[in-house]
């Protein structure tokens, strides 16, 4: 009997997941989606390597989403597949996965899945492929294995046949006799047996209490509904926090403890039993603060991506570089990072990190008197002779926030401090900062979107997963309502590495192409992107030729949502900073989430090459 | 509005949990039973310290599976209320958390519940102290506060309310108009109310598959029969290994893939389509070795426990101590302590260390085959001049496991290569190794567990959970049939410390009082256990006033199971490594696993006052 392993389960890029797998003494592989894209390797190089691993490759699993849609739907679909079809043959594989369907456009129609699942068959025929047809636990419609054979039946194409996979069979089912079906279906039918064993305990509400409670607010109760009609019947005992984490048990107690107070001040406001400052929701970004021992790099790629020295501190070592609206200051006077509450062990990082960001502010006192009300450490108004009395506070990750009124007649302008010098920006490229990304300690991500929440009056975006050749990073976007401010704050998936994680600033542009072409003219080096993943892009989207090749040649990446079209690409890493270009249009509201796997991957395989 | 925390929501020892709720301004704590019994204070120790930062105790959580039990388990149950009665006084709180029963014991029946409670509330009332009655979400048949909130009103108790808990509460329900019951309640009969967030995602089968999967045999799907069935289809394609693990993906690829296979080897075998030697499981502990740079402070605590130096071997710095059946050998000769795969960035840990162990194997050579079959690295056989080749293969932490036959005239003999010398055992106190705790490297727990299981044929018995004052710790036991191997595997929470976990090796003896009178005797440093501890021992236990005097002189632990009893104490640590003496009376079982937060948390005080 052959076994075979997908990518997915093994860590790391691509070549060392199958070079692990050949000596472990695998037969073969299942090629995963991601890992194809995210690899500098093309098709017959994967197919090359595998050979030489002595691995066959038995399955690839590019498409979701497929089947049981409006006809257009479809026709995209079919397009799409025969793209990946014919890369299935380039990879030398003969077989496809297509989960069942979890997109909303989907029917409950087995006669419609049936009836294009046989027309997607028809089409991998033509490149020698065949159709493994997997009912997800999750599916919309299909959800079970005995659903998905029913249709693969009813379909009736040689080309089409079943996948099996213990997980979502076993998942579902209640005992052995759900599994009576299994002999109904011919083995020749089964084009496909994918393994994975689970703990049972995870869908426990035992397990769920024991390990994943968290603080209110943190979560995704209405615990505030449960307070409101508590106190409603007369109760008068106190408000009591228990709260049984994993992760809280090794965090530090006291910044706990502090995290923990302030979720209760946050419910408290919002039952009606506790006055607070009206939070002050920041209008813009008006900088963000590098520090950095060596300024050089950091000028270096600012100077590349069009920022212009334009002023100096008056007493300081702090200079002001500035494009736009977009400004950043680099500040060789500080040593400290910002560190995680316990030493996560990893190795430190030299270089430039991101240290502060200013907001601006409407009322700077009002929003510090409510960030020091929601129990945020106070910094010391900065009061060196010339300096203006800037209201600071520092968030969970010590990042610290500077509350600023740029320009604004009636307040202190942080800019008095600064002398300015001749130069003017020379290309307008930039016009200001789209949003930073902050690396939070891993204890630390929950408590970071409600502290930024519940301090700042921004709001919380879904949390998502993005995979990491490493590790599964999670990434949660806190914004203003117009979005001129926007922090994506993310976590690793362990606490050994988030020292080594980067920070980034997010730069907006309207032509990220001009950008990224004036960015290299000046010498600046932009991150590569793998080829694959521009072949992938002409599969999802219908672009011309010439634009593709312009996002090959740049390394930008693409995405798409209900609302607009967001185009980036990424500089280099300086320290632990890099740079992104970004481009919105249409009102897109994302952050290529569906792009970050590509763009970790990339700066992984350039930190090999590099060894930094 | 009075905000209160409970201990368990936050880190480290209770001074460190009471000092971090005071300074982040909270009015109260809830005192977790565990966390009093691993405390040095005293109850009034506590309350002064709780007074001192300004806390009050609002709520000590004691007692579980009290109610709606046969009589005489009943009056078994209040006599133990009574002793945690006047304990609540003596922290001088008013309040005792009762949670709605999961003993087997309990019966469906309200008024039985509710008369119970109010004799149990009577007794409360003599103390001062009240009781409320919370419902456990996976209460055994209370597990909604409405019911829970019936059987107060049958009871109409004045010392008897409720106890409201978000999570028990909204983690049930399935929408806010299961709330409306709360509106039902007085305000005044609710007695207290806790709060907690929860993810939602943590119960969602889409959220199991993508993060929790694991290869087969390590989870608690029934892999095999699925396959089984499979197979008998006709199906000849490969077995595929899918798994999607927040674990695998952060742990280098070649061992996870070397993992990998072995399970599907095990696979293979279980559904017979792979024929492996058989597996030859082990019949005892032949040896455990330690490899430390200096050998003397072993060799004192060994000798103070009664060990002598009773062979030295003939070409290799490594000495034989031994008592019984019991032998440890020390290593000077060896620098490198097992590591886990990848350097998790911890502190190193010099001194002491356990690196391999000799398993008594009636068939060292089968042993080493199979294991070698299941992908085991076989290790070299040390064939120095007049050493016996000894079968020896690494297990997945990097102890080297020895398959050995002791004094079996057909088998080459491992004493043959040691040359006695002139000391005998002088206190025949331990008989033999009683088991051996391991600690794991973080990725590996699962499939160590696999290892032990389908290498060496030993049964691995249910994973349990262990509260340490940093975080939790996940325990696991794998054993033959008679129990003369066990050996435990232990993991950390998280992958930052699992090279500061202490090792152990537990020693039976059949006087555990005897044998730690003559340790001590002898210069030897018993572990201190907190005075709590005993004094829950006495609530929990019918155990005579002297008895308990001497388990409080000599630290010694207690724990009844279905079969006999358990009593064991523990040394001091050496290096990484400690002791443990042992006393199974009427076929125990276990591992004494419900005192290891005690005796974690008196080894962290003990870390914490010596500095080391």
């Amino acid at each position: 009997m052959r076994t075979s392993i997908a990518t997915v389960s093994l860590s790391g890029p691509l070549t060392e997941k199958l070079t692990a797998a050949a000596r472990a003494g695998f037969d073969g592989v299942e090629i995963f989606e991601n890992d194809l894209l995210a690899s500098p390797l093309g098709p017959e190089e994967i197919r090359s390597r595998c050979a030489d691993l002595g691995l066959s490759i038995d399955l690839y699993q590019p498409m979701r989403d497929v089947e049981a849609v409006p006809p257009e739907e479809f026709a995209r679909n079919l397009r799409r597949a025969r793209r990946k079809f014919e890369l299935t043959r380039r990879l030398g594989a003969d077989t496809v996965l297509v989960c069942s369907s979890v997109s909303p456009l989907a029917v409950d129609d087995d006669a419609l899945a049936a009836e294009q699942l046989s027309a997607l068959a028809d089409a991998a025929r033509e490149y020698g492929v065949r159709v493994a047809y997997e009912a997800l636990a999750w599916g919309r419609h299909v959800n079970t294995y005995d659903h998905a054979w029913r249709i693969v039946q009813a379909a009736g194409h040689p080309a089409l046949g079943t996948c099996l996979d213990s997980f979502h069979i076993l998942s579902r089912t209640s005992g052995p006799k759900d599994l009576d079906g299994i002999a109904d279906i011919p083995g020749e039918k089964i084009f496909f047996l994918q393994l994975a064993d689970a703990p049972l305990l995870a869908m426990d509400v035992l397990q769920w209490s024991r390990h994943y409670r968290c603080f209110p607010g943190q979560g995704g109760f209405d615990v505030a509904d449960l307070v409101r009609r508590v106190l409603a019947t007369g109760y008068d005992g106190p408000l009591s926090l228990e709260v049984f984490n994993d992760v809280f048990r090794q965090a530090e107690a006291g910044p706990t403890a502090v995290d923990a107070r302030r979720s209760l001040l946050v419910l408290q406001e919002a039952v009606g039993a506790a006055a607070l400052p009206e939070p002050v929701v920041p209008t813009g970004i008006a900088f963000a603060e590098l520090v950095t021992p060596d300024p050089e790099p950091v000028a270096a790629l600012l100077t590349a991506l069009g920022f212009a020295r334009t002023a100096r501190h008056r007493g300081k070592p702090v200079d002001l570089w500035q494009q736009g609206e977009a400004r950043v200051l680099v500040n060789t006077g500080r040593a400290a990072l910002p560190h995680s509450r316990r030493p996560s062990g990893g190795t430190p990082v030299d270089g430039a990190g991101l240290a502060a960001v200013g907001l601006e502010s409407p009322d700077p006192a009002g929003a510090a008197r409510r960030a020091e009300a929601l129990l945020a450490p106070v910094l010391p108004r900065r009061r060196a002779t010339g300096d203006a009395p800037l209201d600071a506070v520092a968030a969970p990750d010590g990042t610290e926030l500077f509350f600023c009124a740029t320009g604004d007649p009636r307040l202190p302008d942080w800019l008095d401090d600064f002398e300015p010098t001749a130069h003017e920006p020379a290309a307008p490229d930039i016009r200001r900062i789209d949003h930073l990304a902050l690396t939070q300690p891993w204890h630390q991500f929950d408590e970071a979107a409600l502290f930024h929440r519940s301090v700042l009056g921004l709001r919380a975006q879904e949390s998502v997963d993005v995979a990491d050749p490493y590790g599964l990073l999670r990434s949660r976007a806190v914004t203003n309502d117009d979005g001129s401010v926007r922090i994506a704050l993310t976590v690793g998936a362990a606490p050994t590495d988030d020292t080594l994680r980067a920070q980034h600033i997010a730069l907006a542009t309207d032509d990220v192409v001009a950008a990224a072409r004036r960015f290299r003219a000046a010498g600046g080096r932009l991150l590569p992107v793998p080829a694959n993943y521009h072949d992938d892009l002409a599969a999802r989207f219908d672009l011309p030729d010439e634009e593709l090749d312009t996002y090959r040649d740049l390394g930008i990446l693409y995405d798409r949502d209900a609302h607009g079209v967001f185009r980036h690409c990424y500089t280099r890493t300086v320290g632990r900073v890099f740079f992104e270009l970004v481009q919105r249009d249409g009102g897109y509201r994302g952050y290529g989430a569906q792009n970050a796997p590509v763009r970790l991957a990339a700066q992984h395989a350039v930190r090999h090459l590099t060894g930094g």
